[in-house]
């Protein structure tokens, strides 16, 4: 029986619902999940790195297998480094579905021994990320169904 | 370290190259694949239970953890039987994904605890299934590139 | 003001939650709403004509501006018979839309002044249709959160 | 029967033939139609907020039961506000879609009384937006049958 | 210069004006088309196959670079067989999409000097197919503006 | 028979082996193809006109009837300028779809004698695109697989 890590990466400005029911699905496959905050976007992020690793930390506590990272550079790159089997991915619509498939063929080429595996969300997620739930924020719009707590404060903190 | 068990359930009615990508990538991240041939479908198919079971063996021998087996009735039931945490499912193109959400999406509220995760196959495999291989195949058409040389030879006896 | 009718076509082989969803919304939107059984498709039914509106008039007894029908022939021709205004369609997956587009503009060449009106069901139903549910109760699958009681009850009586 | 009042929101930068084609066939259905000019958005339109609800008021005067307005902020408070019981969308590819409905789901968690209601416009206008409209006026390229031809001019004035 | 053939391969029960669209286009870019009718498929035909090419004779009379023929078997030998250049296929909606690219790696795999070249007919056609034709045909709706005159006869004829 | 001339419009920032794919293919099917660099756009470019145009014509010297140029203002007014029959696009996956549709039927509209003729590059090239290249080549991933070789110099010189 293997070790396995698997890395879930992603902007996370802020984490959402969304997200944490991905870690939970995978926290149920690997051994370990690295949550790696991808740096190199061309987004001007909402929250900087450290207050999103924060409220990652935060929000996965109760998850006992969940380490909070950060990387620069090619995805690839970081997972060989990590020593991961797998990168993680939520697939919710089909919008996603084309993206994906070219960023999961594209590492495959740079590092074919990387899988990209794919989890769906609950269905009540399928619709949310977090431009939209900035945007609600933006307006004073309810968004308790889509953040934890401690995110939704956070957020208004900002848009105060 | 937990021991996994994951399902790759089929009709697998013959299996194609397509089938033995996604096996190789699951093998890697599960401890055991079970191939899983669903007996409870509409179509009538060209080979027999006992010669797709025997043509799976054939060509999975290389991999050390799968196990072949087939099954009636609803696949969570099944799933749940052989204490699997997973359901793997290969994802291709678009027109699959919304029939593969509906079936992960049911499968969930029925079984809450098992999950369906997706892996993509190479994407010289994209557009391969096994109707497109009987296809040729009636029709004399070249297929050794779509199916292992065992299962050519099994097509060809079919329609000679 | 005017007195608007709306026919809501379908097979309704049985009427599950997600059409109750849409029969809700459209109540709101409309005087009086047909719901309508059409008979002039090639599926051989698993309910008589009269056991299905037998179904939809137990289940939409709560709401007071329906009346259950069904038609033969073209829908247009019926929807003009009744001097209604509008078709009503649920929309609910991608796979769904080019079909649902197809019809209601072939409906409008055949019939200019009718108007097909798209609405969403709640998301837990966007993957369900009669054919899941029936092939859920043929295997004994837990089908309650996807039909009312009634047609739960109906359901088994034909599977028993 | 009651007097119902539907929203059609959007940014109108300018008003195109397929948007009056929308709002022809919602003012069948309800009783009175605002449409919206939505000024919470992040592009920076052509033509200023009053320029808008001008062509909006010249084009849609053969209809008598069109009002035109603007508004900040979320579109569900809006409609709350204004006492309407639908949301009018067009609905013309598959792109428009995955957003339409990211945006009605959204809305109603906010305010489930409020629903979406997705028409959809002439086939000939199924791939015509403002930004196409724009892009060939500032090129010279023909426009009259895109817009009506009050708005034409008023494009042809604004990249003379 | 070269003396290019392109197939135009179809089931043709019967050509609609969606088709006819096409090989105007066609013909302009290639010296001749050969419109196939394929005989080896599941579906059981209206029409025989020689009123399928009678009446694909009597609506192309128009173009001077049409030949009409049938093939059993697979495309690609028959395309090989010709020496065409090309294969000619309309791409109208996104449900077509993945079954043509399907189709057309296939023969590429089985052909590589064979291409697929995809044409998009008038927008008026997008929803158009034979199938849609026959069922408005048999329950006597008006078809007038989907098929050439001579085809809505032979449609009248065999539905009396 | 027709001497047939084609445009294929494009940025070609750089040029890829995707769009070399498609200029194959072309170049059996017309007897003139010309690349054209669409100067237009939004975009700002990483590579000058002249840079793109010299890398276009060192990787296309093989084929000969290839012309390089490049354009401002609307595609189909060059189209006619230049006596093209056709206008060639790339078609790789269904997010491609929509978006080409939207520009042949524009396209149309506006010069209804201008087709839009549709290829299918080798499915290895599916989710290539010269953003995706320039992403790659600045984090120093490799590319050789993706860009002829002096592309790739001249990447590396630009990200140096």
């Amino acid at each position: 029986m293997k070790k396995s890590i698997a890395i879930y990466p992603g902007t996370f400005d802020p984490i959402t619902n969304g997200h944490l029911d991905i870690i939970e699905r995978a926290s149920v496959i690997f051994d370990k999940i690295i949550v790696a905050i991808a740096l190199n976007t061309n987004k001007s992020p909402l929250f900087t790195k450290d207050e999103r690793k924060n409220m990652i930390n935060v929000v996965t506590k109760k998850f006992r297998n969940i380490e909070v990272d950060s990387f620069d550079g090619l995805l690839v790159d970081y997972t060989i480094k990590k020593k991961a089997i797998a990168i993680i991915r939520g697939l919710r619509a089909v919008s996603d579905f084309e993206y994906e498939f070219q960023m999961s063929l594209t590492n495959r080429k740079l590092a074919p021994s990387v899988n990209t595996i794919f989890l769906m969300p609950n269905e009540k997620y399928t619709y949310l990320n977090s431009s939209l739930v900035k945007e609600l924020a933006r307006f004073n719009g309810k968004i308790d169904c889509f953040v934890p707590d401690y995110v939704r404060k956070k957020l208004e903190e900002k848009y105060r």
